[in-house]
């Protein structure tokens, strides 16, 4: 079968490989799509990062390897011993290997697990026609959900996950810093919450306009003073949640100015190195920071009931391209900020195997 | 009566004012002992700061004033109205002002209204042989709390409160980072609400040795690796609940190395700037940080409780002055290091009133 396979920085290469067999208590996935990516981008222009050089403690696998870790598909076989899933369902993946022993798996918070790994970072993923999954990763997809937005379901389950971080009221005023896909994400998210009354920040006309189409109110922080402005829309009070999906240093000094007393900003980004952050603001009106990583199940199962009731909206934002054009038209589009999210069609591919 | 008056920076002097008469609803209290504050060194060498140079929104006052925030004493006087208190109370004052209406005070967290005041800062305090202040800052002294400890319940209350919002588990390791008085107050109140397995993180070697003569425990950063003895220390876990009382760059990132999955970094410092903060180490294990200001009056009885248990100790970091060694005694020697923490005592005083 095609699979877009990593070797190294700037070495990603649709090749043939071996098709995949379920081994017991696993199933193997038709992958319908399979999204980029921010962290796809790291591994090919800076990596790899996450992709193991060694044998992964929890998988053993090591590159090269098959990228991919936002995928939806269909089980066409299922391994020993599995009973819960058959051939034909239609499923979301959560890609996420724990250890199950460390304090927080044991916690149930294995989203920090101390050794956590993902499908198609430690192991083949779902960038080719094929990948075998645990069962312990699979989320059903129900009939009106389709394979583009189960596709979406891992991103937008990180949003999720740090919107529940924030417990934002839905009488109170949500801010979101970053329109990319996590910041669309958290609107979606906070709108699924309730919430009516959100802002995005977000400089980038493109990106606005992108989420002002989905129906959100933003704000441009080169032409608006958004610290006054929400003090105004506010009485005075800051904004009841605020959430950081942008990752730099402006964006978390305007967010921590922005926050209400004793209100949280939750930071759900990756931060390249340490910013330079006005930690008296959050003395002054005893506010914090929180960092919000990755998802559970829960958040699976509750972006997928959003979706079942057509709370999500790909238009505008989300392009699918075939296998064959990844580096192309995904990756290297992605990079230069003409597509703001890919999804890869293995289907579409040269197959051969 | 003598006190020491603030005119602006660098001028402070012991001055004739006149005494003080109590008003409705308060009371003329007779200082036993008031605290010199960072607060204050800032205001004496770089300010004023909180000390308003128009009349101040709650009180009326503004420079020059008395200074002096950090006060116990022995009620002289009742102003009409009062019925709860009499000449010979003994009392710590919490020295808020605070507006009642705000969303935070209307929540029932006036230590961070909107337009906090203090006494001592916006209106004539306790580096005097008296001062009048509402019954509402009065807090009652048991018999065996001594006078010396009772300037020290207010200081000893901002380190409570950040300690109460560290959530710290009694069988978990807390970590203090900075020993001045707030990291001292910070021992005092982890030890208070159980915590045995404390330790303090200080770079000076006085101050080491002064907390040490505590009981504490200490770590020296600039001689362990802190964030590997922790590790170590709790078997990969992290800390529990980590202080920040120190303000500098290399404490936050040292605590954002030690701070456990979901654990929280309280700030309580004042920081001068912006600092250079690591929060991708939040995001990693979805740890927090918390900031926390000042204290309630919970927190003022919680202290004050201890003392009556003889949970603190000034042995070795407290200081006791004549009010008129105020400058060359008390600001200059703490600015120089030479002091930890001076109590000032206007009984001294050369009266001429």
């Amino acid at each position: 079968m095609r699979a877009a396979v990593y070797y190294g920085p700037n070495k990603l290469e649709v090749a043939d490989v071996p098709e995949p067999h379920p081994t017991p208590c696993t199933v193997k996935v038709k992958v319908g799509f399979n999204g980029i990516c921010g962290t796809d981008l790291h591994e090919y222009y800076a990596g790899p990062i996450f992709i193991p050089t060694t044998p992964h403690p929890l998988t053993g696998q090591q590159l090269p390897l098959t990228m991919g870790h936002e995928f939806s598909g269909v089980i066409t076989e299922v391994g020993d011993g599995v009973t819960d899933y058959s051939a034909g369902d239609r499923v979301a993946i959560m890609p996420l290997y724990r250890c199950g022993h460390c304090g927080p798996c044991r916690a149930g918070t294995y989203n920090i697990c101390q050794q956590i790994g993902f499908h198609g970072l430690m192991s083949d993923g779902g960038m080719a026609e094929y990948t075998v999954v645990p069962t312990d990763m699979l989320h059903r997809l129900p009939d009106n959900v389709s394979m583009e937005l189960g596709a979406l379901v891992e991103p937008m389950s990180v949003a999720y996950h740090a919107a529940t971080l924030g417990e934002p009221n839905a009488d109170g005023t949500s801010m979101v810093f970053g329109a990319g896909p996590i910041g669309i994400g958290l609107w979606f998210a906070l709108r699924g919450k309730g919430v009516e009354d959100v802002f995005v920040v977000e400089p980038s006309a493109t990106r606005r306009e992108s989420i002002e189409a989905l129906g959100a109110r933003t704000l441009d922080p080169t032409a608006v003073d958004v610290a006054a402005f929400i003090a105004d829309h506010t009485n005075g009070a800051g904004a009841d949640a605020v959430f950081d999906a942008a990752g730099v240093a402006p964006a978390v000094a305007t967010a921590l100015a922005c926050v209400g007393a004793r209100r949280p900003m939750v930071s759900v980004a990756i931060y390249e190195k340490p910013l330079t952050t006005p930690l008296l603001n959050l003395v002054m009106n005893e506010s914090r920071i929180q960092g919000s990583l990755c998802y559970t199940a829960d958040d699976f199962e509750a972006v997928i009931a959003l979706m079942a009731e057509d709370k999500y909206d790909t238009t505008g934002w989300v392009t699918s391209i075939p296998l064959d054009d990844v580096v192309d038209e995904g990756f290297e589009a992605l990079h230069a900020g003409t597509k703001m999210k890919v999804l890869v069609d293995p289907s579409t591919a040269d197959a051969v195997s």
